[in-house]
């Protein structure tokens, strides 16, 4: 892991940093990080590891709770180039949307191969992370994420004891995440938009109703996808508070 | 309105009020009210105005956000005598309950029949409440409820445009609810549990559907009806704190 640049401002250092082909971003706070918890933040399909909603959620978990947040760019995201099997597949997004068909299937399809890549990534960058003399092994660790980045939490978090608390945002639904979130038994807060066309509800309750974990909670709201109310956010923080704390 | 008796501790004054055949509870501050939000809180059937989860809740609304909440005993319940029909249902409930039959067909009957009846003595009270000089006419008012406190809420949020916010949780619906619920029009925050035999999910999912509201939020969580999870009280008294404060 190295660390290409560092910043600081309103109290948090911002970080970031390459590991083999991996770019990230670590934020903590200016006053210390020592065994506080440690979280990690996916993005949505299409965004980067800098999407405004992630970094407003980490700035809250770093200023609020004292979390150390990190973010790393989806393979062909941010600052990754893309491969031709992903360029066809976001290509073939923009002409399914032109013509005005549904876009589930192969969102579904690409997402799902992006978060089995991204995997083992996230698993290696954890690995560095506990690595560093400022984080260690005995911090608590905690995922959240929004669509591309629930489905690789999902995904992780069932190979990934290390992970003790999970909170998602909206996410397609289908059998192999349905099949993760059976082997999740760690606490999770689930949220969904209410009036989003583009978002079955039925098959986002049936997400949840599939964690097998004791405590879990489901956050339905009216509204979109985007934006997530800024009270979604602050609930976000409170439940990774309660649970890593 | 006449104070019967008046304690306090902890920060929170604690007046006992009848008014008419109406008896109830006014938690206050003790540092003052001018001006601060109002909370009425409707207890479930069988309960009272002190039921232990609604004062555990009143007393965060107090402390935390210097509310003052107000709760009345429902027709029959608490210090209030049973006439002989509420009588005769209370009896059938058991003996239902007994012979291992369903007992939510006479619970909602017998619901709607105290909610009826228990939204004229909110009213009457909120009258008499904003007759005080330290609450007045112009505080932000919310209601918040469990089961029957539910069903008495929207049938009184319905038509009591004086309620600028609602926190519920989980009841059981019929037809008469889902229609009021489709008449509120302010911020919702609604709550139900994920696995309680003696509910079902799929009404209480079609109840938060119904509402009419711009912003409303369904929270589902894992557990029974009882007892409500300590961060979910949280979040009711933060949802307030946002829409009232």
């Amino acid at each position: 892991m190295h660390f290409t640049s560092e910043t600081s401002s309103n109290g948090v250092i911002e970080r970031n940093f390459t590991l083999d082909e991996i770019t990230g971003v670590l934020w903590s706070p200016i006053s210390g990080t020592n065994g506080s918890p440690l979280l990690l933040s996916g993005h949505s399909g299409g965004m980067h590891k800098k999407a405004p909603g992630l970094v407003a959620s980490a700035l809250i978990s770093v200023t609020t709770n004292g979390f150390t947040v990190a973010a790393i760019d989806a393979p062909g995201h941010g600052d990754r180039p893309r491969n031709l099997q992903d360029q066809r597949w976001a290509e073939a997004i923009h002409q399914v949307r032109a013509a005005g068909q549904s876009i589930v299937p192969i969102v579904v399809d690409y997402t799902m191969s992006l978060a089995e890549r991204a995997v083992p990534e996230w698993q290696a960058t954890l690995d560095a992370l506990q690595a560093l003399p400022e984080i260690g092994t005995e911090s608590p660790i905690g995922y959240g994420g929004v669509s591309l980045g629930v489905v690789t939490g999902l995904m992780l978090t069932a190979v990934e004891p290390r992970i003790a608390a999970v909170s998602f945002g909206g996410v397609f639904v289908d059998d192999a995440l349905i099949e993760a979130a059976g082997r999740l038994t760690v606490p999770v807060e689930y949220r969904i938009p209410w009036d989003d066309e583009d978002f079955d509800r039925t098959s986002g309750i049936a997400l949840f109703d599939a964690f097998a974990s004791k405590e879990k909670t489901l956050h339905a709201y009216s509204g979109r996808h985007y934006p997530v109310p800024e009270y979604e956010r602050d609930s976000s923080a409170r439940f990774f508070a309660r649970h890593l704390g």
